[in-house]
Parts: C-alpha cells; sequence; structure tokens
C-alpha cells in the first residue's frame, strides 16, 4: 500500500508559507497504521498540478491532496484534475447546498466567487466541509483513490478525519500493524545519543532512527508486524535506560507538556521573570491547557523600571552589574517567588541579538536563575544561533531546569519498594 | 530553467516533522529570481532517495536536496546518490579534514561515527559546512546540477548562500528578472480582499494570488520581465489604495514587526496584562529585536491573586464580575498603564479552551481593553478554532488596535501637503 501527499500552491514554492499540512497530515495517517511514502510540492499553474496528479496516480494506491480549491482565480486544482483524468467540470449540487448551507451559519451573504467552488470533476464525491466554503471531493482513477481537500489546515483536518480515513480504512482494511514511539532527548548530542543506545541492545526488529529538533534530539524507536506494541514498549524501556535523566518526554508532549505535568504533578507552583525571552517560556507553558493550576504570573521586564517596580530589583544591582548579570537574575528570580508567594521563582535575563553583544557580554549570554524549595541555582550559559534560536535554548533550558526541579522533589521522597 | 527541492527524512513523512526548509530555501532562491518548479519529500530508505534523485535529475536543470547527511545509520543520501548516479563512495579527504577541524573548533572529541560522514559519491566537490559536523557536496549528472545540504536548517541555509547560489547564478547566469510583492491584509475574508481589488485596475502583466494565513489574508503581486520592479510598485499602490485601513503589512514583514514600527516612530510606550494569550503578545512583539524601545512590561496574571497584586485590579470586580470580563479587562488595562507609566496598557483576558467555557461566556469568548493616549476601548470578542487559533487570534487582534492606535496618532497630527 503506498499513500501519497500532494500540497499545491505557489506560496509553497516561493517562500512565503512552510507546509505544514503533509506533517499534520501524515500524522494522523501514521496512527492509523497507514503509513505516507512520498510528499510533493507543485505550484499554481494547471498543467504542473495535471502532471504531478497523473504521476503520483500511475504510482500510489492513494493521494491525499490539499490546497486550490479556494474562491479565487489562482485556485485551479478542480480543473487540473479535470484536465489529468478527462472528467470536464460541471456544478455539483450537493456541493452547491453545502456552500450556501455554510454561509448560511456564518449569517454572511454568499459572494458569487464561491459559486466557482462547487465546478468539480465528473463522477467526484463531495466531502462536506463544515468549518468553511470550500468542498473537498473523492474520485478514483484507474484504482487510484484520490481525495481532494483544501489547504486551510483546520477545515482540511476535519475533513480528513471524518472522511478520508475511514474510505482508507474501507479500501485498506488490513494495514501492516505498525507502532512507533518518539523519545525526547535534551543535552546530549547526536552522535553520543545513538551510541549510549547502541551499548544497550535493542530487541529484534526495531528499526531506530534520529531527528535533531534543536535543542533537543529525538529518538524513534519503530517496529512492524503483530508484536510492534510488545517490541517498541521493551525498546522505550531500553532508551530510557540508557539515557536515564536526559530523557525530557515521550511521544507528541514536547518539553513544556512535560515540564507542566511534573509541576502540576508534585503540587509546585511557580511564578516567572523573563526578560531576553520576552515571553516565550510562559507562552510554552500556556500552550496547553491547564497551565493556571501551577502558573501563577509571569512578568516580562524588559526595562530596568519593571524589573525595580515588579520584581524589587534594587537599583544598585542595576548600577553596580547591569541587567544582563548573574547578581540581577537572582534578584529578579527572588523577587517574583516573593511577590507571587510561589514555590519557585525562574528569571532569565541575557542578551539574544543581533544586537547589544559586548566583549564581555557576546550576543547568547544569558543569566538564569531559579529558586525553589531546594535552595538557590544560578548559571551564566551561552547559546549560539541567530535571535530566534537563542531565545528557544534558553526557554528549553528554563523548562529543563523546572522539570529537573520537579523531578528532584520526587526522587527525595522517601522510597518505598 | 527548472529548479527543485528534495527534503530527505523518514520525520517528515511520518508527522513528526514540518517541513521548513523548503519554504526557507525557495524564498532564498527567489530574491536571486531563481524560481523553484516543484518540490519533493522521501523517507528515509536508499531505494527511493535514489528512485526520487533519478527522476529529478531526469527532468530539471538543478536540485537541491537537504537531509540524510548526518553520521546515524539513518542516514543515506550519500550511499543512495552513489548508487542513482554510479558513482561508489570514497572517503573524501577534504571533507574528512573539515570535519575534524569542525570538532576542534567546538573542543570537542571526534565520534569515530562521524568519519562516515566523509564518505561521499565519487567525483563531488565538497561544500564547507562551518556550522556542523556533515558537509555537503555538488555532483554534476547529464547537464543537471545537485546540491547536497544537511536538513539542520542553521547549516543548510549558508551553505546554500555561500556555496549554491553563486554556483547557480553562475550556470544560469541571466535568470529571467521576476518581482514579488506582498500585501499582508486584516479584518476582510478573502474574496472580499479579491473583489475590492478587482474593481481597480492592476496594471497589465500583474499576476495575483491570495494565501490565507488565517486571520490575515496575503496578497501576492508578481510580474515578470525587465520593468518587472515598476509594474509590481505601481500595483502596490492600487492595491494600498483598495483596501485602506486593513493593509497591516508589507513584504515579508509580520504584523507584530509593523506594529512595532508604527509604536517606535510615534514615540508611544506600552504594557501589557496578558491572561488567555499567556505571555503570546509579548513573545509576537519581541520576536524582532528593538522591543526594548517601546515595550516596558508585559505581565501574564494566570491567577486572581497576580491580577490583585500586580495590576490592582479590585477583589470586587473579580468577584462580581469574574476575571472574565468587561470590567476586569478594563481594570487589568489601567492597572498596567498606571504601575508602569507606559503611554498604552493593553489587556486580555478569555477562554482560549478546550476547557472553561460556559453557556454565557463559551470558549473562544476574549474581552480586550486598551487604555491609551485616545482614551479607552474595550470589545468583547469572540474567536473560532481551537487553543492555538483563539490565542493566535486574539494576539493579532490585540497587535492590530496598537498598530491603528499608533495610525490615529499620525492620522490626528496636522497634516502637512
Amino acid at each position: 500500500m503506498k499513500i501519497a501527499i500532494l500540497t499545491i500552491g505557489d506560496e509553497l514554492l516561493n517562500g512565503d508559507l512552510a507546509d505544514t499540512n503533509t506533517a499534520a497530515i501524515a500524522g494522523i495517517l501514521i496512527s492509523h497504521s497507514l503509513p505516507v511514502h512520498e510528499a510533493a510540492t507543485t505550484g499554481d499553474r494547471e498543467t504542473d498540478i495535471a502532471a504531478a496528479l497523473q504521476r503520483l496516480a500511475a504510482t500510489q494506491d492513494a493521494v491525499v491532496v490539499t490546497g486550490g480549491l479556494g474562491p479565487t482565480g489562482d485556485d485551479r486544482t478542480a480543473k487540473a484534475a479535470a484536465s489529468a483524468f478527462s472528467r470536464p467540470l460541471s456544478l455539483n449540487d450537493k456541493a452547491l447546498q453545502q456552500i450556501r448551507a455554510r454561509f448560511r451559519i456564518m449569517q454572511r451573504s454568499m459572494h458569487p466567487a464561491n459559486e466557482k467552488q462547487a465546478m468539480l470533476p465528473g463522477r467526484s464525491t463531495v466531502i462536506a466541509n463544515h468549518n468553511g466554503t470550500a468542498p473537498g471531493f473523492h474520485l478514483q482513477h484507474h484504482g487510484t483513490e484520490l481525495y481532494f481537500l483544501p489547504g486551510v489546515p483546520r477545515e482540511m483536518l476535519v475533513m480528513l478525519k471524518e472522511y478520508v480515513i475511514p474510505s482508507l480504512l474501507e479500501r485498506f482494511p488490513d494495514p501492516p500493524l505498525f507502532c512507533q514511539q518518539t523519545v525526547t532527548v535534551l543535552g546530549l548530542p547526536e552522535p553520543e545519543v545513538e551510541s549510549r543506545i547502541s551499548s544497550n541492545p535493542l530487541p529484534e526488529g526495531i528499526e531506530l532512527a534520529f531527528n535533531v529538533e534543536l535543542p533537543a534530539v529525538q529518538v524513534k524507536l519503530r517496529a512492524k508486524g503483530k508484536d510492534a506494541r510488545k517490541l517498541v514498549d521493551r525498546a522505550e524501556l531500553v532508551v530510557r535506560k540508557a539515557l536515564g535523566e536526559y530523557v525530557v518526554g515521550f511521544g507528541n508532549e514536547t518539553l513544556a507538556a512535560a515540564t507542566a505535568k511534573h509541576l502540576i504533578s508534585e503540587g509546585l507552583t511557580l511564578s516567572l521573570a523573563e526578560s531576553c525571552t520576552g515571553g516565550l517560556i510562559a507562552k510554552l507553558l500556556t500552550d496547553q491547557a491547564g497551565a493556571s493550576a501551577f502558573l501563577e504570573r509571569s512578568v516580562v521586564t524588559y526595562a530596568n523600571s519593571a524589573k525595580i517596580d515588579c520584581l524589587q530589583v534594587s537599583p544598585d544591582i542595576l548600577e553596580q552589574h547591569g541587567a544582563v548579570s548573574e547578581d540581577c537574575a537572582v534578584a529578579m528570580a527572588r523577587g517574583v517567588k516573593a511577590a507571587s508567594r510561589t514555590d519557585i521563582g525562574l528569571a532569565v535575563t541575557g542578551i539574544a541579538g543581533p544586537d547589544g553583544g559586548t566583549e564581555d557580554k557576546p550576543v547568547g549570554t544569558v543569566f538564569m536563575a531559579m529558586t525553589g524549595p531546594y535552595g538557590e541555582r544560578v548559571e551564566r550559559l551561552h547559546f549560539h544561533g541567530n535571535r530566534e534560536q537563542v531565545r528557544m535554548r534558553t526557554a528549553c533550558t528554563a523548562l529543563d531546569w523546572l522539570r529537573r526541579q520537579a523531578l528532584q522533589q520526587i526522587s527525595d521522597e522517601p522510597q518505598e519498594d
């Protein structure tokens, strides 16, 4: 069984937009044991779209297509499909009804351009879109299933789950069992991760892959066949043992989610004082619901006046050591913890760049301080990369400090065995 | 001239990682008038990589390949290239020297696995990597240029700019002139944007495209030939006139960058009180350097205690109206403005979901308040979508309020003509 994803749009080939649909679709397919064999992207030209459709229809068992179903003149996917498979466009009544119903729900009058979205290739089945105006469609060509969905992720993903997945599972009722687990590792370089794992034998049949998503390394454990789940579970235990405290998360769990989970389960409350990260640590922790259980406040103190007012940092410290200093980081952490009466106060101050670096404190210099139930920790750190990378590495390091703080609480508790 | 991008890695086809390299590479190529014709993605299997390489080498003039050059066992791109073009791998001395030099610079000892990265297909030219251990390589096959780069963006992009772009421009010395401008629009649906533009005639030769990046709509204006720049400039004027105040940015400028620019140029200082957005507004404003010129502080007040302490929100308001209320939003905005002594105070409080909604205040309900030089504005808003979308739409609306506040200041200034 070979499945391909085809994404369509000039914006994907001229640098304006990164394709996130392929990864989103692939993730959902694989969770139903439907692996993706290849992916392709074409621009908005009708001949290019038609050529890509013909090539994929000839080599794959199924193709999921996204994009180019909108109401504007540069949306040409339906026309290209019509010409690729010699099925002239015609007005599809069911599609038109759905578009009209959609506008009624949105309480907006339908723009005449939207009628074009109901022109579908002959012998297509309409795929309903409950979240937008572009209906999808499904057609078969010489035994290959082709599903056409809009490019807007929120609309597309619902249609994928409601229509495409059931249709694929009906067509391929017994996909080969497939199991995968991801182990996220922070603080070790990729070859070191591989070398630590390879000194512990993994169960036979496990395929091992690595993926660097800086600053983390992801270890992928995969297996096929009826024992896939069991093999992957056993391999996960081996990897956990080999990498110990460097393991920060499993599966789709982000470092922020893992950190939040540990803080919540240990009942630790947190306040943050962010300078160079500008709210990024709080943003990551609140990306998932439930952060109100532990995050009392986060103060982004860009100005010195804010550090003095909100965090009671003494003006003397700012004058003598500067805002980017160990002393200031400690004062910020203590200040935010005292003001908020939380268990932990964490602060970062640094130079994210591209400007502001000095010989003493080049761009990438960050001071991080944490004060909590186990005393204080403060470090001068240096991160490589551009502004975005320095900020992200700083935030991930802060999350890792918090995670380890929560784990320390666990390991310091009396152990029963 | 046809250029393709091939990205390699199982992680791109199993939902673990969205491919951002294609968009990054395409953006740089197009800025040198080198348009990308198509993009493709394969997994780590050697036969799949070899087949994709052969197909693209047969149909394109140049192929930029990323991924699969790492030191671990699942990195098979060099081997696949060797087999696709019948050029057996051999140890490349120059590549080995570069890897060794890299480890010396990093002051780390070289892992034996890294030696594998110097095994390159015969008759390859090494592409130096100054930011990582994986050297790239360049080979020619029947008139097609193939460039192999590592998948890590920070390493890959430097090699692209230093080696691939000059090599392509040498090979294709006079690429057809191409010019593009993006106009970002907020607050109008896509068909309405197109309809407003189409009622104003654009210069002949302008290609128009639309891209919905919710909550914004991007209008692309493109032209080819020696007058491309002039045509696009004229078209931009037409579009600005047609869309007026709904235009929020140009080119790669984000809404946050445009907002920051207007605040700085008007000398307005800002403080933020974020509840449901959890630091996202501050994060977006500090993504670019220079935010310290206007952002005094941002307070993420998740807990009621933080709203009372940091923002002087009266406990009565919280008790009578709740934290998600018009009264609370106004009190938060006033509180943060007073505490920070800035020109503008902006506050958001709402229910981002997935939990916490009620009949009166369903998920997506947001109260936004702004107090500034032109008095106060407060609104009850409702945003559709999941947690991430509600947060992003809330943040973009807040940025748009700030942008309009700064523009109001401009329009209220005495006009000279």
